[in-house]
Formats: structure tokens, sequence, C-alpha cells
């Protein structure tokens, strides 16, 4: 069959975008969007020396018809020659057991399975059919939940796969919208089924996706666009950040011995606000490793007095974190308990 | 009249944020933002050292009902014994004149006002009702347009004057939300008009207020303070990437004559995307005084170029400025037309 100019368009942009090679594990399920990323894969996997594999998990929610969906998986990949690896989960099982929404338990499998699944087969990168309006819902929905610069980020096109940081998980698909990615389906004589999954799981997905996202488009047409967009803007000035924060950070502070970093106090006192915040929680993610329990209202104090004149004085970042304060420095230090 | 916790906070807060002394035009029309502001602002002059002047533009809009509202606000600037500043434009033939929205002309009408008022009356500082609600409309109005990280600051609690940079233009009331307002004016037995201004000229502001707030607030009934809460982080972040693009910049860039500045393309290469757009974008800055006409695309050229491993080049930013690529280093150089 000809290559139509969207299906051209759409591997090309592809290939351009893919720099890892080895094997790859698919996930699939039977919609739309699965089948055009294992298809444009596959299509490209002599030239990006890739080796496919397909994985399926049937989540065991919707009984005949999720048995039929995963049939339909296994007879895409013989057609394609691909290697097919499927399991079945008990979603809701697993649910009730540890106390989760379907959904969040349905994730939780997913990515559990696409894990072992590459373990298995000595695979290091996964890929994901996560498209441009999946991205503009997700970032929606952390609009309305309350977000900021990290959050606006939405999903990575290229992460360390969460839970397995040996994996990248990849969203090739990310730049390309549901309606170029039906159409590549039709183009390529793919046909998607309906894919129900979604319809059990995904409660409030659905209402941004069914109710929400068009009532915005009363108000701008390309408002997923507009919402895709922005992703990409808020991942290049995340990334600004955390590099401006690590210079700040090499620039004024030394940890001098094992639970101790020492700042400048004068240069600290000529950051951004932002980076003041930003320098004290690395300092205290370097000694602790997490930044669990730290709160922003512990870090707002400890500027009150190091943007003061005190020139003495101790304030707690967490219960075994202090800054101790002096003249013209002050120290993030860690107290070890000794037995 | 004994003060309630919430006046007390109110005036505690704009206390501790007001950093300016000195004459103060304060924008009254007859809301309760604007009685609220007015009512704050003369009760802690004295302890912050202000002298008050109300200001309030008549839009020559709404007829008889306008000069009510002149009257209003005549009368309160009369019971508090402050001078106040009235006069009378006429907004509908400006937007005709100049062939704009009568929303568009209005606030050019009002900012041009409360300059000539500030000048007049020889005060360097003006300042705004806008309130925490305002804030959240403006970032969702922006959001919904589409935006990036320097328009979800929406409006800045400080900033230059628009168009009258010997100004400062302060909202001291972008904390408080719409309610606390209300509720301050009521406490204080302060009476606002309903001000009809604002239902003829803000569509769709008006539309944003009344129809998409409420359907969002259908998904998270804290809406509005989550989007003044992304505000405010999103002021912080661009500080952040400011600071980071002039440090980037003046440890990679040399303006070694009037019209070239020279770059270190190794260290420029290692910076993250973000800030290697950032710096060309500060280096056309540099050599014109502005960015006008310089499109993203140009600088995606230039840096598709100069992180290749070509060793010459040319790449046309603008008409007149131009990237020219050697091995090590590249030169952004404004041609200088000589007659």
């Amino acid at each position: 069959m000809a290559q139509t100019n969207l299906v051209t368009r759409v591997r090309w942009e592809i290939a351009r975008a893919f720099s890892l090679r080895g094997k790859v594990i698919l996930a699939v399920y039977c919609g739309a969007d699965s089948l055009c990323l294992a298809h444009v894969v596959i299509a490209l996997a002599p030239q990006l020396h890739l080796q496919s594999v397909i994985a399926h998990l049937n989540h065991g929610i919707r009984g005949a018809a999720a048995d039929a969906d995963a049939d339909f998986v296994q007879a895409f990949a013989a057609q394609h020659g691909v290697p097919c690896h499927i399991e079945k989960a008990n979603v809701p099982k697993l649910a009730a057991e540890m106390n989760l929404s379907l959904e969040t338990a349905a994730r939780m499998a997913r990515y559990d399975f696409l894990m072992r699944a590459a373990d298995q087969h000595e695979a290091k990168i996964v890929a994901v059919a996560h498209h441009a309006d999946d991205q503009a819902e997700t970032v929606l929905h952390r609009l309305m939940r309350g977000t900021g610069l990290a959050g606006l980020r939405g999903m990575a096109a290229q992460s360390p796969m969460p839970g397995a940081p040996h994996l990248t998980l990849l969203r090739p698909l990310l730049r390309f919208g549901r309606k170029d990615i039906e159409q590549y389906c039709a183009d390529c004589g793919l046909q998607p089924r309906h894919d129900a999954t979604n319809d059990d799981l995904a409660h409030t997905r659905n209402r941004i996706r069914h109710e929400l996202l068009p009532q915005l488009e009363q108000y701008n047409p390309g408002i997923r666009a507009v919402l895709a967009r922005l992703a990409d803007s808020a991942t290049t000035d995340f990334e600004i950040i955390e590099y401006a924060t690590q210079q700040a950070f090499s620039s004024i502070a030394t940890q001098t011995e094992a639970h101790a970093i020492v700042f400048d106090r004068v240069t600290w006192r000529n950051l951004p606000v932002g980076l003041q915040r930003a320098t004290l929680r690395h300092a205290v993610s370097q000694l602790k490793g997490h930044l669990t329990d730290l709160k922003f209202s512990a870090i707002e104090e400890a500027r009150d007095v190091l943007t003061s004149d005190a020139t003495t004085g101790e304030i707690a970042l967490l219960a075994d974190v202090r800054v101790r304060v002096s003249a013209g420095a002050f120290v993030v230090g860690r107290l070890v308990i000794s037995n």
C-alpha cells in the first residue's frame, strides 16, 4: 500500500525522536492508539535497530469482552510476526486488598506487568501509546487539582520507568493527536476495537474527556493543543530550574562532612527567592536522600531568619535536620543519634 | 468600632507587604474591592508614611448611572478627608477611533488617566484593587488562550506602570478573595454599590467569571485558590529562569564590539535546551533593544546548526541579525548599514 503523507510524517517524526535501540516492550490494547504505536515501531524496527515484543494485560474486569480483546491482540501480533506476552490480572481483587480505586489498582497492575515483561524478555525499553490528547487531559486534570511547573510538564516523552529505573519508559505518540492516530490506522488498514477498559476505569479522566474538555472547546477550539504546548514549555522551563538549582548549590554550598552542608549566607541571600528555597531543599535531599515530610512552612521559617539580621539561631527543617545560623554562613546539618 | 479579626488580618498583611512610601494614587470605583483598598490604605497611611489621593475615571458609557458613581466616590473621599481627582472620558469614541474593543479602550483610558493623575499630583505610586478572584480569572483566561510560564504569573503585586516605568503599580489586595473583601466592607460599615462598568465592558471576562469558573468549581470547589497559587509559583519560577539566563549569558557570551556578541559554543551546547534558546534571545535583545519579529522557528534553526557538527555557516535570526558559526565559538552579530 502506498504511504499517505500522514503515515510518512508520523513514522518520520517518531524515527527522528527514537534514540534508543534494542528490545522494546510495546504495551498494546486494542484501541487505535496502541495499534498505531505497535504498527509504527514494527515498521521502523529494522531501520532503528529495535526488536519488538507485544505485551497485553487482561485486567480481569470485563470477563468475555476482555478475553476477546486479548485474542485480538494475539492475532495482531501473529499477523505481524512479533512475539506476544499476555497475562491476566485480577484488578478488582487487587483494588479490594490494597484499598485502592479500580483506576489506581489497574495502573499499578499495568506498570508492574510491563516491568516483569521487560525483565523476562531482557528488554530495557517499554513503549506506551499516550498521545497529545491524553497529555492535554493529564495537564488539565492536574491544573484542576492544583499543580506547579513540575506537574504542568504532564507525561514525559522519555523517563525512567516508575519503580524500575533500569528501564526506560517511552511515549513515542505524545506529539500526535487522537485524530491523527485514528487516521493513521485508517490509512494503514488497521481496525481498532473500542477499548472499554477505559470506560470502566477512569471515571475522573472520562469526565474530563467527555464533559470538561468539550466545555473548554467552546472557549477555545484549540484547547487540547494549547495544553499540550504548555506541557512542552513547562518541561523545558523545569529543566532550567533544575540546572539553576544545581549551579547555585554547587557555587555557594560545601558538604564539609557527611552530615553537614555549609552555605555562604551572603551569596545565598542574593539568590532569587525560588532559588533560596530550592537550594535549602536540595541540601535536605543530599543529607536525607529524600524530601519526605519537608514542609513549605519550615523552609519559609528558615528563610525568615536567614534573610534577617540575626547572627545566631537554629531552625528545624525536619525533626533531625537543623539550620544553624551565623553571621556570614549557615550550616544545614543532620543530627546523628549515637547509641 | 472594634476591629474584627478579618479587618486586623487584612491591614496587617497589607502593611507588611507595603514597602514604598510617599504619595499614592488610589484607583477607586464604587465596588467592594476598590472601597476596601481605599479604606485600608487610608487607615494605614500614617503608619506607612503614605499620602492618599483618590482617582476615579468616568468611562462615559453609562450616562446618569456613571455620574452617580462619580458622586459616590467624591462623597467617599470627602468623608475620609482625602483629595479626589475625577475625570470623564469618552471610551466609546476612543474605541471607535482606534478600532479597539470597548474593553481594551477602557483599560487604555484607565491606565492613561492614572498615569496623568500620578504625574499631576507628583505621586510615584498607583494602587489598584485587583484581588485573588481577579487573579484566578486572569490566569484562567490566559490558560484558555494559550500561555507559558510568563503568562501564568498573572498580574504582578508590584510592577512598573505599563507605559510609564517611572511609576510603580501596586495591587495590595492580590492575596485576598472577593468574599474576604466583601466581608471587610461589611465589618467596616462600607456600603459599596454594584459597579456596572464591568458588566458592560468585559464580555470574555464575565463569561469566564459567571460561566466557566462555576463549571470548574464542580470539579474542584477551591479552583480559584488553586489558580491564584499557580500564579504565585509561576512568578517565583520565572524569576529563577530570568536569573539563570542572566548568569549563563554572562558566563559564556562576551560583547566584543557594539554589534557583535561572541559565545563559547562548547559551553553553550552543554546548557539545557531552554537556556540555549534564552541566551540567544538575550543576545538579540542586547543588540536590538527588543525582541520584535524574532520567531521561535529562527531560534530553532540556529540551534539545529549550533548543536550539529558544522564548523561553518550563517543563520539569520532576523533580517539584520545573523549567527556566524565556527568550530569552538559563534558570533551573534547585527548588520550595520553604512550610508
